[in-house]
């Protein structure tokens, strides 16, 4: 290996080896950055030398009310100021921060609470009851409640909690941090969407977020200071690590709790924001929107968009309003993106379907992570043709440490020193992988693969069609056939058999549903649709 | 520390944990910017698949020739095609890099062969003289010598020694590479440019260098596919690791084999450079160009300059041009630039000599260190007050792992746990440092601190001057007095009375040089003056 052949005196040191942690941008953007806006939400705005001594508040309070390095922090908050300065301040504290999706019920909350090890919650007042209430179920030691009203939303405090503010008047704006000793220490648990069962905690270390967030300033061609809207929830991956990434740019933060079309494109318009994530439910969002809603802008904003591919009726419609689309794709183990639809320079200036289809793959390894490879059920990797279907596997800096305490489950998912994603994809020639869709969620008709995402694209080219899923029903003669769950637009009409003929004239006899279902789709946090519940509801007979 | 209460199953595994290496940019690059031009010399230009399997041909070609892993490879080059490749070949082959000042002499050609212990040298043609000639002084075994001729600039192969085409035609464009099992191996052995004497051979690690190349894009407000020119030698400081950090971005390398500012004009205008970095010499070049080896652009040049602040008269006159300069500072022991002079918001558009002053600061810690500071000889953190003087210490994954075979220096380095620079500053209040002087270079006159970087700059403020450089004179009233040595513009004159008056109206007397010589100034290969032989000079009573 590459050690010189007298390699005495050149053994790490302080001075030349420093643990990654994300916190290292926010004490470099402290100083070198220090007047300029950091957090913006309403009419509050903060520059980094305030950001800054609010999370050392945030740091010290902790540990005055107990906190200990490794002890678990959660969060139970929409998109507000406190939920950013929490990313920071936690971790400062050295504890781990495990922010709770806000739209869970209170059973579930009450499951992550104590499979965590919770010792305090910081929580907006409106989600009080919910915490209340997960609280009371815990056989645990339930952790402490500190609650942050929020005046900009009009949110009151319960007066039965510390408030946030009191909390961090408590503490000390100089309090040094703790920074990690060891890169590979906790920063965060996350638990996954749970749209397959279950939720599993996953756990990041400082290293991954540290690499992931210069990974993506780079796929998402941003220079310094841009102003990054957060709309995928900071519960969701710690939004996709944007949060920890922006100090690294001196970049500003816009918060937006409630995601509807019209405070978005107040935010584009009046704050000038240049970036945001978000699924491509939100795509639809921008381009639905009533005419009073709207607002015009002259930049271009780029838009990293994730969970599902975004249709290319919505591409074709928001690209000409201003934003510039690419498909990014990962999971709560890796951190949100690890791969990224990159356009490649010989598809130039590809218009129409064409362009929808390349933007619809989900492309290649962002670049914290290794290259990407799909394997079949063998662990055999499979030729990139673009034909063949295997299991999207992964490897690198932008991968969990595990799921916390649930070593079977992270040995499965680490089998052969690679990450098992459970997505199936086919691999095209130059490298770009595309979803066919979840490993539970193909339908196996006939002995055939159908993809469940295909059949859905065909469906939502209908014009009526708003939302569709297609899941897998039980069939006697072919094992399982489609069937297709569908909201329709406002004041739009369509019928089972339109669609399905709509769909027969676009697809093979076997890839077309058998049946279609009218009603509002089971959606998480982060909308997306949870097919297990639709698959629950075909079997138990209920449509 | 921030470790969970339960870590069991949450190590570091092959899935999880990948060593930083600036090759994992090139093996992403490869596929992911496949078509795209990574390398552009004259008529040649090569694709990114083109480079990558030629680097690895020459990984391959290094291992059928007996280089082993952690077997240094030297190169006498100049920032030709094979500079580049041997940038990624080397390491891929595991091997060291020592890439070598092509314009030194051979006895220290010859020193550095024998300390770093090399076994090959790729070498350009034109300098196979002086590697034979180095080779011949050697009493350590000889490395082997592998000529690249230069078709472009018409140098021939000597016919003495393999060719690099024939050496790399034995290679295989497809062999995999040797990735570090150890983000800590060695990555390359750079010899410090001998400015204050023996050249020190500093190592530098894989870690290092890929997060070093991931900040300065941050820095350099790169977005993807930047057009980078060859400016910096990749023999110093592997040319500030632009090289390793282009395929990160799917940027080009355009070659630059001779720095006159004719081929640069031609670069920017017809190759669309976007970045270069370079020493304010060669901003110098460009402003003073004569008409005809001008070229007209649209685009802004982004230029990082380091080595000495670039002079007021330099900056208000490139400006205009089309160039955008920031001006960065660093040591070979900190792998080229590690602090830039980050524009703050407040200082807005400032213009003339107030913007110049502003630029004149070598500024802030870039990403990839930890924040700069000025101590005093105790080891004590002086103020930041713009007043202070102290020596610049860092700490930083920027930081090499020590000086080869020579692990007093290395200790003595980074006692406290810090990298000592040898270089005194000034801190401004919101962290900008402020270069006085090398420590070695400072005059101390009638018990005063006079920076011979500030007397020079009053005497190139002088119409006629092109270059100076002063340094300490004996003086039995004094102790040391400022001498100034000076080269003259083309066909410009000044006597030394005229000069002694003319500084004497801007600074005080003690700092007024008390003699002027008029001579052409000894330069280190990448234009730095070298003071320490003006002052064996003025001692042997020469001038
Ligand atoms: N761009 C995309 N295109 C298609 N599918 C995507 C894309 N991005 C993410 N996904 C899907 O989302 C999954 C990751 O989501 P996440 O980690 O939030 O939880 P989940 O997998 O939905 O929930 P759980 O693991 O609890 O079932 C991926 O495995 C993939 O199926
Ligand atoms: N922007 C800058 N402004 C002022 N000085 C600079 C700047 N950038 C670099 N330098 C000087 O260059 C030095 C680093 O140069 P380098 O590592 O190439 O070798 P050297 O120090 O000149 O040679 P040696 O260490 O062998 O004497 C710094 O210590 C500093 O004195
Ligand atoms: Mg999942
Ligand atoms: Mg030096």
């Amino acid at each position: 290996m590459g050690w010189l052949a007298d390699e005495t005196g050149l053994d790490r040191c302080a001075a030349n080896y420093v643990p990654l942690t994300p916190l290292s941008f926010l004490t470099r953007g402290r100083e070198v950055f220090a007047d300029r806006e950091a957090l913006v939400y309403g009419r509050t705005r903060r520059t980094y030398a305030d950001y800054a001594a609010r999370v050392s508040r945030l740091a010290s309070a902790l540990a005055g009310a107990g906190i200990a390095p490794g002890d678990v922090v959660s969060t139970l908050l929409p998109n507000v100021p406190p939920h950013a300065e929490a990313h920071f301040g936690v971790p400062a504290a050295g504890a781990v921060l495990n922010a709770i999706n806000v739209r869970l019920d209170a059973d579930t909350v009450a499951y992550i609470l104590g499979h965590g090890g919770a010792r305090l919650i910081l929580c907006d007042s409106a989600f009080v009851p919910l915490a209340e209430e997960a609280v009371a179920m815990m056989e645990d030691e339930a952790p402490r409640i500190v609650e942050c009203p929020d005046d900009e939303a009009g949110v009151a405090a319960t007066g039965r909690h510390t408030t946030y503010e009191d909390f961090l008047a408590g503490g000390d704006p100089e309090a040094p941090w703790r920074m990690p000793q060891d890169e590979w220490e906790s920063l965060a648990l996350n638990y996954t969407s749970g749209t397959t069962g279950r939720p599993k905690g996953v756990v990041y270390h400082h290293r991954g977020a540290y690499l992931n967030a210069m990974g993506q300033v780079l796929s998402w061609r941003m220079v310094l200071h841009p102003r990054y809207l957060t709309i995928v929830p900071l519960f969701h991956c710690n939004g996709w690590c944007h949060t920890w990434m922006m100090p690294a740019i001196g970049g500003t933060v816009v918060c937006c709790r409630d995601i509807a079309a019209k405070p978005i494109f107040e935010a584009i318009a009046d704050e000038t924001v240049t970036h945001f994530g978000g699924a491509p439910i939100v795509l639809n969002l921008l381009v639905n929107a009533k005419e009073a809603d709207r607002r015009t802008f002259d930049h271009v904003v780029e838009v990293f968009t994730a969970g599902a591919p975004p249709a290319p009726s919505i591409l074709s419609r928001i690209e000409p309003m201003g934003f510039h689309v690419t498909q990014v794709y990962g999971l709560t183990e890796t951190y949100g993106p690890a791969t990224e639809c990159y356009w490649r320079e010989e598809w130039g200036d590809l218009q129409g379907d064409d362009r929808a289809a390349m933007k619809a793959r989900q492309g290649v390894a962002m670049p914290f992570m290794e290259p990407v490879v799909i394997w079949d059920e063998n662990g055999r990797p499979l030729p990139r043709d673009g034909g063949h279907q295997g299991e999207i596997v992964m490897r690198g800096n932008g991968v969990m440490k595990g799921y916390y305490r649930n070593p079977e489950a992270t040995e499965k998912a680490f089998r052969g020193g690679w990450f098992h994603s459970e997505d199936l994809a086919v691999q095209h020639p130059e490298g770009h992988v595309q979803i066919a869709d979840r490993a539970k969620d193909i339908i196996i008709s006939g002995g055939e693969n159908v993809s469940s995402v295909e059949v859905e694209a065909a469906v939502m080219a209908h014009p009526a069609v708003s939302l569709c899923a297609v899941v897998a029903m039980a069939d006697e003669k072919w094992g399982e056939v489609p069937c297709a769950f569908v909201e329709l637009k406002d004041g739009a009409k369509a019928s089972e058999a339109e669609l399905i003929a709509h769909v027969r004239s676009r697809l093979a006899g076997f890839k077309t549903p058998k049946k279609v279902v009218f009603r509002e789709l089971p959606k998480t946090s982060t909308g997306k649709i949870q097919k297990f519940e639709l698959r629950t509801l075909l079997k138990s007979g209920a449509c």
